[in-house]
């Protein structure tokens, strides 16, 4: 991943965001693919985690033999990797022209612990505020699947974390609580329709990431 | 500990506060033997900790191999430890009238990563309402000891945690830090000359709890 291209703008930051087993791996990798003939320095990184403490604070949070604790303390140990990953990686990156690929940010957070789990969203904002100092994605792709679709894909025998191992009420309220958060946020946000084949989602992804890259003056032409 | 004595009224909370090394747990093992007495139902408690959950926060906050961090993740962890207390112990021991004693609570935050650790005020201020749900101890006793005694303490071979680990200059700042947070919270914060003698300690902070206990509606006589 070499410099940037001529005419090409610092910094551009895509969180990738939607219900578990929805595909955003995956078309991260693809998208990485497509980005990285075209001369653009990327970062890729993923929430909880992406920094060592970080890594350590997504155990503590995902590990099914981790203690219960309150939807509340889950917010906060969240903002607290939040913290540590702009501070080291996500800022740094955008300071130096990089373009920021991260799979969860702090939407993860209004939706999971906020819409889906009960707490404030008001306090959820502000602790986001607080952990990001303010720091929000370009361009935000909400990955959308159907509840019969998020079943079928949670039954097929993958191992299940803390969080996955929510009741399906649970995860159909993250699914609505996405929805909301397109509508809130209309500026950043798209529902990507994540059923799709998977050539057809990377169609998706694609068009929404050139046009974030065009808007933001990359020329993805002269940058080939 | 048995039921409250007849006139007692439910619920007061003690948070014990200061340096490390300033006497804090001697002084709570002391007023606990006090108050055991008279038929008072007492919870002590400790931050970071205090829970299962809270315990491995704190591993991950004061184990010396733990990864580097920014302030600001620490001022996350410590909130999400705190959250779990006040929600699983405090907040239920004081509903059911209990006096709590906590070791370090929200002003360790406000001290450590506010104060001496550049993290904003506003920012903890606002951390710490949403974590407690806004609860402040009735009384904070801060164990205030000079520089030089604070030195002797932290020399004379216990092993460090990652917090105490920090430069002498930084520990400074933290007792100028404590000294502030009297002048800012008058209504609950005292503070106490740890560097004296054990017992005229002891005899400063028994003062000061009978104190809130009767002002609290308890009569220490009828308590007997």
């Amino acid at each position: 991943m070499s410099g940037i291209g001529e005419g090409c703008e610092p910094g551009v930051f895509i969180s990738f965001e939607g219900c578990d087993c929805s595909g955003k791996s995956t078309q991260i990798a693809r998208l990485v693919n497509r980005l990285e003939g075209r001369g653009l320095d990327i970062v890729v990184t993923r929430e909880p985690g992406g920094t060592p403490f970080g890594e350590k604070v997504r155990d503590l949070l995902l590990a099914v033999e981790s203690p219960d604790r309150t939807i509340l303390s889950e917010v906060f140990l969240y903002a607290a990797a939040r913290a540590e990953l702009v501070t080291e990686v996500i800022q740094p990156a955008l300071d130096r022209g990089c373009v920021v690929i991260t799979e969860r940010y702090s939407d993860s957070t209004w939706v999971y612990q906020g819409y889906a789990g009960g707490v404030s969203l008001s306090s959820i904002e502000q602790v986001n505020d607080i952990a990001t100092g303010g720091l929000e994605p370009d361009l935000t792709l909400i990955f959308d699947i159907t509840a019969p679709l998020i079943i079928e894909k949670r039954f097929e025998g993958k191992k299940k974390d803390k969080i996955e191992s929510r009741s399906e009420d649970y995860h159909q309220k993250v699914r609505e609580g996405y929805r909301e958060l397109a509508k809130r946020f209309p500026h950043r946000a798209v529902i990507i329709d994540a059923g799709a084949d998977v050539s057809e989602v990377e169609s998706q992804v694609w068009k929404e990431v050139s046009n974030i890259l065009s808007k933001k003056g990359y020329d993805l032409n002269s940058c080939m």
